[in-house]
């Protein structure tokens, strides 16, 4: 099922680069680009070309962060900080997952609006609950979706309707690694909630639970300042936030690993990052809701720490990651005008970079569209903004003023070669 | 023509207070509100009434600032800071508005799409040309929304296509004023562009005017640090920049003023923007993308300085009011948690204050659902949002919401009595 995509097509080359290339066709050949031509070489005469003459396309964009359950609260109760947050809002919401009729048409909800939203790639908390985190990984590997779904792991400082057994919380983790396995599109990740909620003990046989199945890991750093002052207590032996992470070989030694948000780094913290080559997963409309602050992306970029973009819901108040790069754009902006005049703002050039390429690389050769990429695409339907225009505009201008005015569903979305929609 | 709406009505009673009737009746006779009912009083028996059970009501929104020529670049090159932006990319578009033709289409379009956004009143900036600001004038009174709409002045420190000579100026708006005259919903205002582009024999003359036709006054105040330092040299004499419009009897010591931005007030100049009762337009937005700052709204309602919201198009990137409230409640937040603990976050109640009330005071008794004030109202369809609860939302929890999740278009609009949409 070869074939082609013809319309103005939009992919980042590299932090501050783009190829743009107006009335042109995207070759897709087992699931992976074949690249990008001005005419269809004639050695592709005859496959079906699917025509968005007059659309932009871009690579699928990829959610580094997202809690799935969350998806029922979004834009509700952003009036409190992450620890109140979590207990007031967040946890009783996911604790209703237990209940399997609660959880099916609430992530059917959440699917639903997933499919018609830019993102192709994720990595994804669900709940401490198999059945519901099951029910939601089968859903997303039907349509089509890659990624990551990690059933939380939580066995402290947490209210009593939503907290496991250490030994339980290990064994049901083995057994959705076991009954993940079927599945070809989505894959297990271990997902410690974050320190704060995770004994020692737990970490140390996830630990133990990523070296023997070789899974990736996920979890949360640096987000608030009052959590952070909380791990310092929990664990006063550790020099940073980093360490504690570090300490259980979570942070990337033995595994690749995401770190959500990291607003607040330590100066001996992010030489340890650097070195583990962690992936920060950049949340910038959460970090806001929430008032936890801005993380330094800027300066991540500059230091060539491993950088995604992200939409968190239900901390981030959309799921759109469009949103999530204008959000980017405009938070650095203001970082970097009232207290960080040493890095620079992003870009649209970066933010696309940030929510394709720089985080695709997490899930192998995603992101791009050069040759050997796997086919993730997203067609826009930009040109129907109507507008007197000048000159005519630059198939990134486009794309800039589609990323400010639209940012929600897409025309025609294709994820690793399969058209989803 | 008296009728009735029926619905889910939300509206403000003061900064942090808000008035909450689910399944009530607005009732509105002569243009006027007559109150919210929970039953349809008898007295008002046989009236219309428009059924938009499980909608919400909310006064119309009032957009203290935008410029209506530059919506044709919004979500468009949000690359420069002020001054360059303006040199860049604002001026010469405005100077296309002497070719009416383009005019035309231009506001066409502008128009219809504020047609359908949640604005009913606005205080607005057209260019410096008549021919095209009276065809903007022309449609938005026979639509029937309400407002201000400025021609603009400047006359110096402008490039050579986007200038006015000084005494041409001061005809063109004594002709504008007149032709203005025999609308019934659109009003002029004085329309400095701000104090870099007007000489002091410019500002004399306009002052003059306003005395001679008792008309308000928006320009353009603080908004970026350049601009400041600009100011400072270009008039030496004045304490702050505060102080150069109120040399003029331009900061409210005669007329009702707005000055949009505010985001770096001046201590001595906030002593005397509180003493002239001057209109704070608080342009979140807008002073995120041209990395201008964040204004301390916090304060401002604190010390009880007057503020309204406004989107600023197109420094602002968007048209709707909704997202101007998000953005209001994101940039205080990020502001208090940076580097302003001292005052508080503006909270969901306070952004609907800011957007009806507060601001509606400065167009009469408008934006409440009180007796007595005009009958301004927009219908939001928000029960289409895809949910499983776990309990029933409050008026204002749906209102949050949608704010946070929908925010463009309304689904019906009445702006003193007159339905719109």
């Amino acid at each position: 099922m070869d074939f082609a995509l013809k319309g103005d097509i939009l992919y980042s080359k590299s932090l501050n680069k783009v190829s743009e290339n107006a009335r042109s066709y995207l070759v897709c050949v087992d699931g992976k680009c074949e690249g990008v031509f001005k005419k269809l070489p004639s050695k592709y005469k005859g496959i079906k070309v699917y025509d968005y003459s007059g659309n932009l396309i871009i690579p699928g964009l990829v959610d580094m962060h997202l809690h799935a359950p969350q998806y029922m609260f979004i834009g509700l109760h952003m009036d409190l900080e992450l620890i109140d947050w979590l207990n007031t809002y967040t946890f009783p919401t996911e604790a209703r997952y237990k209940d399997i009729r609660f959880a099916k048409k609430a992530y059917d909800i959440f699917v639903n609006d997933l499919i018609h939203s830019p993102t192709t790639r994720f990595s994804m908390f669900a709940t401490i609950h198999n059945d519901a985190t099951l029910y939601l990984v089968d859903k997303l590997d039907k349509i089509g979706f890659k990624g990551y779904v990690g059933k939380i792991n939580m066995d402290r400082n947490s209210p009593k309707y939503l907290i496991e057994k250490t030994e339980k919380s290990i064994k049901d983790t083995i057994k959705y690694i076991e009954s993940v396995k079927k599945y070809k599109n989505i894959k297990p990740i271990i997902t410690p909630r974050f320190i704060p909620s995770c004994s020692d003990t737990l970490m140390r046989k996830l630990s133990d639970i990523v070296k023997t199945y070789d899974l990736p890991v996920q979890s949360h750093l640096s987000e608030n300042r009052a959590e952070i002052e909380w791990v310092k207590e929990l664990m006063p032996s550790v020099k940073c936030y980093e360490e504690a992470y570090d300490r259980f070989d979570m942070l990337g030694s033995v595994t690749s690993t995401i770190m959500a948000h990291y607003v607040w780094p330590d100066e001996k913290g992010i030489e340890l990052m650097k070195k583990r080559n962690v992936w920060v997963a950049h949340c910038p409309s959460s970090n806001r809701n929430l008032s936890s602050g801005i993380a330094p992306v800027g300066r991540f970029l500059r230091e060539k720490i491993k950088v995604g973009l992200a939409t968190d819901v239900a901390g981030g108040s959309y799921l759109s990651m469009f949103r999530a790069m204008e959000d980017a754009i405009t938070t650095s902006k203001i970082r970097k005008c009232l207290y960080d005049p040493e890095y620079y703002n992003v870009t649209i050039e970066q933010a696309l970079y940030l929510a394709t390429i720089s985080g695709g690389e997490f899930f192998g050769k995603v992101g791009s569209f050069e040759k050997g990429y796997e086919f993730d695409a997203v067609v826009i339907d930009e040109k129907s903004i109507p507008t007197v225009l000048m000159k005519e505009l630059t198939v990134l201008e486009r794309f800039e003023r589609f990323v400010y005015r639209a940012k929600n569903k897409v025309k025609a979305k294709f994820i690793a070669g399969k058209k989803v929609i």
